[in-house]
């Protein structure tokens, strides 16, 4: 296998013309401290790759049982190798957040209006991945005026989100887990420009609750499809 | 007169029933420069009331010739007196942003995709007033989740934004000046909710160059308005 592509907690690798996801077992963070929020990788923690690609798969199996279009063909756990479809990211990478109750960003940016815990209803916004800029708030207009969305992905994108956010908050919520929010990826299908879900479905994208108490991402994983 | 409401440049008044700003010599700036983007008031100077009331004056009479709904009766420059229809602000105040040509915070949160100077097509953004978070930047889903919008108006409000933008921008063109970006506030009239352009028009409001050269606010005043 050849890596054509070295992230902070996934290779791309391709081989007889097939694309995967190597999972690594870096995480991000700060200071020691595993941090999803965070643009660095901090630390390697073994088995947090196995834990990644092992939720992901079950969430991209459950996608694909609702007709939810992704990037995603099958996966090996012991191996680490998600096979998946080749596409483009918007722009230089997009992040699309999905939000039921307020915390985090959206309290730093409107706790004037809102105070922690606020039901938001699926309240989706999109930023863009751009560490030096501490990934900016983005509105429809500015994605189109920039090339990032073509008219109509915006929308398309938002409806998405919804959808796949929804599933995973209900799945958690049958485990007696509150899902706060979660961000997630898309990108257009080489070839047809179909726009996905792509990149991982793990605990680093989303902030759970159980109760009063924060889930972190490993621990949520192993609560989902065990070590 | 009564002042039921004393601003950083502008207060307030009433009197027979009727309500006019009382505009100071007050700018906004920090350590002895005058800056418009500043949220503090910085210093006195002596003109610059009759400044912006006389520019606010001139482009509120340009409006109301375009049929352009606004808040503004009339004003008596000498006094620094403008009287105005009663409005209420959206949420704790909303300001919106139109952009001809990238520069400022498009540029410090866009870098990634746009350099100063690049056409922006009158591409319009809402902000949040809130100076202890910067003025966040806010899409149309959380105004409207935030309840500081109704459905629909956001669209109004960008429609009447860039049709008063272009007003502006087309007068300053006609005397070899470019604006870069404005920034304007709308409210809701009292009685009737019918959206209005509210707050002043003045040097502050815009960023405009001659050529190369920055136009600081006073000078745009004298050059439109003359002393």
């Amino acid at each position: 296998m050849k890596t054509i592509y070295e992230g902070k907690t996934k290779d791309i690798r391709q081989e007889d013309g097939k694309t995967y996801f190597y999972f690594k077992d870096d995480v991000t963070g700060k200071d020691g401290v595993f941090d999803p929020g965070e643009n660095q990788v901090g630390l390697s923690i073994e088995g947090s790759g196995r834990a990644c690609i092992a939720m992901s798969k079950y969430f991209f199996e459950k996608f694909e049982a609702d007709k939810i279009p992704t990037h995603y063909i099958s996966a090996d756990v012991d191996n680490r190798l998600m096979e998946i479809k080749p596409a483009k990211v918007f722009g230089k990478g997009l992040e699309v957040i999905c939000r039921f109750k307020a915390t985090g960003s959206f309290i730093r940016r409107y706790g004037k209006y809102a105070k922690d815990g606020d039901d938001l209803n699926r309240y989706v916004e999109f930023t863009l991945k751009d560490d030096e800029r501490q990934d900016p708030l983005i509105n429809e207009d500015a994605l189109v005026l920039l090339g990032i969305l073509k008219e109509g992905e915006y929308d398309r994108i938002k409806e998405l989100t919804r959808s796949i956010s929804q599933v995973i908050y209900d799945d958690l919520k049958a485990r007696g887990l509150e899902m706060y929010d979660i961000k997630l990826e898309f990108g257009r299908l080489e070839g047809s420009d179909e726009v996905v879900l792509i990149d991982e479905v793990s605990g680093g994208n989303m902030r759970v609750y159980k109760g009063d108490e924060y889930i972190e991402p490993l621990r949520l994983s192993e609560m989902i499809v065990g070590k």
